[in-house]
């Protein structure tokens, strides 16, 4: 029986502490020094390779992929895939970020393909990113949201019924479609949107989440969720900006304990 | 009528704030994540997106685009003249930063190509860049520049002649040429050439002040210099050495207000 | 005659503030900003270039070339070789960063056939990477070490006896094979291990220290480590957690002054 509060998310990042899980990044040029760092401050090991000749070699000894759509290009499409069909061969869940889709054809699109191809364990991205992979309409203003979280929990739903994945919609109130239950978490704080790729780090965090607990996604993204926004809140107290906040979030990741989450989490309806 | 001291710097980083411009870079590996934070921490919305595929596609949502000659290579050169024709298109400002022009004859080659191709609204540089670009002999010393910034100044008068740009050159008095007015601009602080790609990031701060005042893009770079520079001093206040620098740029570009401006920029002749 | 407490690390440190140094970095892409960051904390002037169209010219203005595997890929490989062959005819030290070699064949052999070709100055790793470049059928999790720094002294050995490369092993303790004696160096904090891209930046610094004093590699190599720990260690003390370990190590080097070398470093048998 899961913790309603907490939702056990201090049992999985000791899990994550523990077996350091090796997390493997296809992700944009723009965060990966902050989606390494995150990892690193949870306990988890980042590891970031994009050529197509290591490609298998290198899922082979992930325990999750986390695939970012961020600075897009040709060579690192055809990496995704490789690196999707491997985890796929070895049963390791796979975390799809489709940052700016809703933007242009090239991301939608992408996303789209690689959702078919490797039907990710988890979707996480913002309420237009969302809302677009889903075919709707909806126009991402370059890698920012135009529509509130709660705007794309339809499409979320349709998504999940389609290729099956749980489907994490960031926000002021994040969402995790597609589990036992639809999971609300209200944690966080508004100067996190001023700091870039915290959503990439996010996605990260899901990854790391879902390699101690594969069998249960949901709960790995809604816990990945619960961690964000707990460290984004004890960054933020007393934060000068946002350059401040950044590294205090990694300094709140390091030292997250039982008592922050038992405190601070803000789950359920 | 523009006032004398602070070239009413507040009124447009209000209009940033309020407006949010998306600004597109094509930029360098080494500070994309500085630059995108500087942007957000400023008000700005940036977006790094650099494939052939969906370079017309995000232009075409972009108020600004900031092209950076970093680290440079044969497919982003492509990106940059396809985004570089798409923002002549629309007619939103193009700001080139010719990084390590002069080092190599790749830099200076591709530097007066953009030039002749596109006629950036503003290019910033340093002053043996700024030289080079020119076509004048002078060397950069990787990414460093050899030359102070007042040398550079009949090479800026040269460039804004022939191509019909706004030239800022940038150092320990920076220079903006081509506009009502030279702008020299007094602010800064000698710590902020020990942090990586600030320089970048006043190229990007261009980009956000033309994007909300395409009108005039010399009182724009002259006062992303104003910005840069005051912010830099309110920073370096303190800051222990380059790494307390760095964040507290963030920090100190988030909290800007109007009487920091009106106390600490040192504009004029 | 060196002291063997402080291996006379700050005179060299003097000499790469007076003479600043051009390192040319072949890096990836998670630590670019953090490595050019270390290089002019420390007085050196960093520069990133990877496109082979300029590598030639770039590499004739700088004093040291480090190769980091990183995020390898075929593109970055081409420019590696052609810039180590233009180190080599100009006789400048080439430090060799093999990341990850151990996890992916293509790393492995990436790093030995750069081996075979440009005969590194200074090869750095960590234990298992030493022990996969050597040929040993060391496994590497990712980029993280399977294997203490001291159980790869005998393939360092080896790996000198073939290439005649300095071999630098970082761990808990450093160890430097390949000079007048064997060097130790027991400085350092465990917190430096969950913040990115550390090992790398120490890569970068052995160029530095390799720039000033081309003559003895395995002395600067020694310099480098000291350097990394004794500032890791200033950082460290009061770091809430590797958020702030990681600025104030930019910090820490900015301000290194003799007193803190010779109070701090722990070198010798």
């Amino acid at each position: 029986m899961v913790d309603p509060n907490t939702l056990d998310t201090w049992q999985a990042i000791e899990d994550i502490r523990r077996l350091a899980p090796v997390v493997h990044n296809i992700t944009n040029f723009v965060v990966m020094n902050n989606t390494a760092n995150a990892l690193l401050a949870l306990g988890a090991s980042p590891v970031m390779a994009h050529a197509e000749e290591e490609m298998a070699e290198m899922v082979g000894i992930a325990s999750a992929l986390v695939i970012n759509l961020g600075t897009l290009s040709g060579p690192w499409i055809k990496a995704m895939f490789l690196a999707a069909e491997q985890a796929t061969a070895r049963g390791i869940p796979i975390v799809l970020d489709p940052v700016g889709a809703g933007a242009t054809s090239y991301r939608t699109g992408t996303a789209r393909e690689l959702m078919t191809a490797c039907r990710p364990a988890i979707i996480r991205g913002n309420g237009s990113e969302i809302m677009a992979v889903c075919g709707d309409q909806a126009r991402t203003r370059g890698v920012d949201s135009t529509q509130a979280s709660d705007a794309a929990l339809a499409a979320a739903e349709a998504i999940h019924a389609t290729w099956g994945s749980v489907v994490c919609i960031s926000g002021a109130t994040d969402f995790v479609v597609g589990g036992r239950e639809l999971y609300r978490i209200r944690n966080g704080h508004p100067m996190m949107t001023r700091v870039t790729g915290l959503g990439c780090t996010a996605s990260a965090l899901c990854g790391a989440f879902a390699a101690v607990g594969p069998d249960d996604c949901a709960l790995a993204a809604a816990r990945a969720m619960v961690t964000m926004g707990v460290a984004g809140e004890l960054a933020a107290a007393g934060a000068e900006g946002p350059g401040t906040l950044q590294l205090r979030f990694l300094d709140a990741l390091y030292r997250l304990g039982a008592d922050d989450l038992a405190r601070l989490a803000r789950t359920g309806a």
